[in-house]
Order: structure tokens, then C-alpha cells, then sequence
């Protein structure tokens, strides 16, 4: 079987159209994120849309759990789709909700957002204070059931902290290194380095705010970034969460950085002139761009197996070794 | 593998004691009730306390969600335990939390509790209008995702009509025939040939108002009830559901039959001058006592393999049939 292609971040504006885009673009395994700011019982009204997607569609997609449901997804030429939260918001002050979200089929979480969460600090916040109390045993609660620490928004104490307190290894899902576009939402060399060096993957982000030059980044450029950072870290620990926006209203991104949260508008990484969804950059337009990505790995050197890594394989045998309980 | 033993309702006032108490007797299998009154969110936590028991005690009982369950348990000498609700309570009015339940473990809800419900009619109710719009979609919902229609405490326009709209079998998961006993809680002949005819289950219940002589009755005249209606209704569609409530404290059945809905006093089966928990027979006082059930069915002419039909093979048949997706 040909290898699997997994795209670890997406937040579509889901219809049957792009479930289709994803077969024609090969995406065998996509991460879902079904919360930003969500209470429980709000994430459970996504999950029932979700489970009508999956009734309605069932020739395309279905609720991924395992690894080996990927390999189910590409034998039969659907999508699994994996779901995670970008914010602890769901688990509320519970611990035992860590449990019954990973039985409703939650496979990734944020210890933050941006801000200062329950567990630890997000990435915006001027003082980060690290794992808090709660983000200690949540962490090792994530670890027991098979939930995986995810730290794209968390600011580096927190993250950092997160590497060393979980027993397991965590995951970037989508963010690039600083050292080649900075920004608050991108990774210092030292953070990489501690997710790497404790077996932790790195999910590459296609949204153009973290993308060198933006909309205009080219796919060269991306690509090299690639094997800079497969230099630095080992191409087995990189793979693709592209944050994946596709056909969102301007809206939603509001919802994203404001949640119910601010009274004043936060424009996160736009502006008051610019606080829409930034256009994708011409070779990564939506699912069935995904191939570009292949070509543009092969372009900068890589082998056909390590692009089929960092495709896919790479989160493929993290999710098999992530998503069972701790034995 | 020597036949599994099932009881296919219990609700016990749960503890390490009782566990241990399960293996002793040899219940490979039990149903338990984690709701009466509870709306979703509450029984979240009644299931987050259910995961904390299978935490804290591994090797006695985890969460069952297949017939292999059953078997899994017996090989191990473990006791799988599955959920089910005594009124839709829980589903509020919502039909895709029946498919959420589900996902969480749920595999038995009863359309009514005694009083009306959003779904049916209960069996205190004057008037019986049978099957709900939103019911009838329920019974559609359930017989899709797996969840098993009960209506134990169902009247009987309503139990009949579920019987009708179901497409796959019901059950009926704790009652006795009323013509043994007559009591508002026992079902008629009527309902019991419609039940078994369309391959439903009948599972006999030890809960003293249920049973000729209250707390007096005999082993001998229990078991003679089942021979009958063996012969009426034919022994592969009998089992035991027997309706304990192991060391649970009269507030328990105070809430059983009042939960928030009233402000009167509901004494139910009971009366003011015995409003608590009746004591059990001395022949089934708890889960220890389920060899003595054996012991009965063998005394009443039972071949050892309807004994063991009744005792679990036949809820193990019917689990396996009912407990996945719709084909």
C-alpha cells in the first residue's frame, strides 16, 4: 500500500464539497479541531454534527480513533477524521471529562489558547507561569487515557514544561520554526529541540500569518524550511498540520481570537486593516493542493520515503503509539 | 467455556464490596442503571464515576460495549459492565445524543419512567397515548446506532406500539407476568407474547413488589413462574434482570420515584407505612446468591442448557445482536 497522507490541523468550513476535495487531494487522515472556546456541552453539539457529517457521508469520511483506522481509511478510500481541541475550554474544571472526551473520540488537546488557560499559559500572555496545578495532573490524566498534549498556542515556559512533565511523547500540530519567519504563534530552536529530542512531532502550518512572506511564500521556500528543520530535528519527528481554514467566513476567525471572552475586538496575528483570513498562498489552496506538497519536498531533496514521513507515516506511527491507554 | 452468568439489571449502591461480591456469585455480566431522573450532563458524571471505578479496579470489572465483552470477562474472571438509562431523561430533546449515549457506552434506555415521557407512556399514567412523534424517530435512532428499547416501565398501548416500530427486538429488562403477579409494574400476557414473538427478551426481575408474596416468595414458585411461561413464550427469549439495589439506603427509592418532578410524596410500589426498600427474599439477597437461581431452574425441570439460556446465554445472544450498528 502506498503510503498515507495525514494533514494534522484542519478548522473547515465542512460540506460535502471539501470531503471530496480531500479524497481528490489524497488526504487519507485529517485532525479536526471541534473546540476554541466551547464549554462541554457545547463540544457535544459538535460532535452530533459531526456524527450527521458521518451518517450522511459515510462513502467519505468516518470517526478515526486508531492508527490502524487510517490504514482502514486509505484501503477503502475514505477519510478518517481525528478530532482535538485548540482549548482546554471542554474539559472545564473536571478531570474526569479528559476521559469522556477521549471515549467521544478526542485524540488532541491544547493546554491553552493564546491566553492564560487552566492548565498553563498561551502564547499572547506578557507572563507565563508554566504548568499550573490542574495542567500538571491533566497532563499525566492525557498520558493514562491516550490523549495527546498539543502546545501549538502555549507560550515556551508552558511548553516546555509540558515536554518534561509528560510521560509521553507531545505534539506542535501546527506552527513553523521562528528562526525562519518569526512570529508569536511560531517556535524558538529550543522549544523544537526539547519536542524533538523527547520523540515529539512537529506539524507544519500553511497559514500564510506563519508562513515566511505570507501569501506570497513560495513553495521553495517552505520546502527548504522542511529540511532545515529535518537538519535540525530529524525528518521521523516533522509532518503537516496545515490550519487549514478552507471556506470560513471572516466571522470565524473572529470567533477564534475573541471567543466570549473580550469585549474589545483582538485582531490576534491581523490588524484592524487586515482582520480576515489571509489568503492561501497559490500552491496550497485547499485539499486538493495537497500533492504540492510532495512534489515540493522531492524539489528540495528529500527521499521518496522521508516526503512519505513527513506525508503522513510520521503521524501515522505517532498516532499509533499516542492514541491507546498508557500501558 | 462454561456459560456466561448475566443479570441484566441492577442498581446497586456500588463498591469495592460488591465487585468482589459479583465474581463470588459468578456475574460475568451485569446492566447497570446510571439514570433515573439525570439530565445529559449529569449522567456524564455518573459515568465519570464509573470510570473511576474501572480505574481503581482493573481486575474486577471494566466498561462492556459488546457481547464480546461478556466473553472477555468470563476468560478473564472480570465483570463487564454495561449502561443503560430507565428514562430518556438523559437525551433531552435531542436525538443526537441518542448516538453520543451510545458512543459513551450506552446500550439500553427505557422510553418512559413510570410517567409520561417525551418518548411513551409509563405505567402510572391514566391515559396511555402510545409512541411520541419524537418517540418514534427515538425507537428509529436507537434501532440505528445499536441502543436497545426497554420498557420496563412502560404502559402497555405504548410497549406494544414500540414492540410494532422497532425493527430490531426490544426488551422488556426487569418484570414478572402479571399473571402470576398481579402488580402495575408486571406486564400482560399480551404484552409478553408481542415482546417474545418479534425475538424480544423478557428478563425476570427479584424485586420484591414484583414477585407472588413480596419478600415471602419462594424459590419453588419463582421458578415455576419461568417454567410457565417457558412455555408460553419459549425459554430462549427468558433471563434474569434482577431489578437489586444492593445496599442502596431508602433515599435512593425516594429518588427513584420522585427525582425533581415532584412535590408530593410518590411512594410508588411502596406505601407511607413501608416507603423504603423492601427486604429481599433470603434465597437472592444479593449478587452471591446467583447459583441459587441455578439451582431453581434445575429443580423446576430445566434441562443445564435452558438453565443457562436464562442465566446469561440468551442475553449474551441478544447483546451480540443488538449492540452494533444497524446492517
Amino acid at each position: 500500500m502506498a503510503a498515507p497522507r495525514i494533514d494534522n490541523l484542519q478548522y473547515a468550513n465542512w460540506s460535502e464539497k471539501i470531503f471530496r476535495e480531500m479524497r481528490e487531494g489524497g488526504v487519507d487522515a485529517v485532525h479536526v479541531t471541534i473546540a476554541y472556546h466551547e464549554s462541554f456541552r457545547e463540544v457535544v453539539l459538535n460532535l452530533e454534527s459531526w456524527n450527521r457529517w458521518f451518517e450522511i457521508f459515510p462513502e467519505l469520511i468516518f470517526r478515526g480513533q486508531t492508527g490502524e483506522d487510517v490504514r482502514r481509511a486509505q484501503a477503502a478510500g475514505r477519510t478518517a477524521v481525528f478530532f482535538g481541541f485548540q482549548n482546554p475550554s471542554p474539559i472545564e474544571e473536571d478531570i474526569g471529562l479528559i476521559e469522556i472526551c477521549h471515549q467521544l473520540g478526542v485524540r488532541f488537546m491544547q493546554l491553552t489558547y493564546n491566553n492564560q488557560s487552566l492548565l498553563a499559559t498561551g502564547c499572547y500572555e506578557e507572563d507565563d507561569t508554566g504548568l499550573t496545578r490542574f495542567g500538571r495532573q491533566a497532563v499525566a490524566e492525557m498520558n493514562r487515557v491516550g490523549m495527546v498534549v498539543d502546545m501549538s498556542h502555549s507560550a515556551d515556559r508552558s511548553t516546555l514544561e509540558a515536554i518534561d512533565a509528560s510521560t509521553r511523547p507531545i505534539a506542535i500540530t501546527h506552527a513553523n520554526p521562528s528562526w525562519w519567519h518569526s512570529a508569536l504563534r511560531n517556535k524558538s530552536d529550543e522549544v523544537l529541540r526539547a519536542l524533538t529530542d523527547a520523540g515529539g512531532m512537529l506539524g507544519f502550518s500553511l497559514y500564510p500569518h506563519h508562513l515566511k512572506g505570507g501569501p506570497d511564500c513560495t513553495l521553495d521556500s517552505f520546502c527548504e524550511m522542511i529540511a532545515e528543520a529535518a537538519s535540525r530535528y530529524g525528518a521521523e519527528n516533522l509532518g503537516i498540520g496545515s490550519d487549514l481554514c478552507q471556506d470560513q467566513p471572516d466571522s470565524i476567525v473572529t470567533w477564534m481570537r475573541n471567543g466570549r471572552w473580550s469585549k474589545e475586538m483582538d485582531y490576534g496575528e491581523g490588524s484592524a486593516i487586515a482582520p480576515g483570513f489571509p489568503p492561501q498562498p497559490t500552491w496550497f489552496r485547499d485539499n486538493r493542493d495537497f500533492p504540492n506538497l510532495e512534489a515540493g519536498l522531492r524539489a528540495a531533496g528529500f527521499s521518496q520515503v522521508e516526503a512519505d514521513g513527513i506525508l503522513g507515516e510520521n503521524w501515522l506511527r505517532f498516532y499509533d503509539a499516542s492514541f491507546g491507554a498508557q500501558t
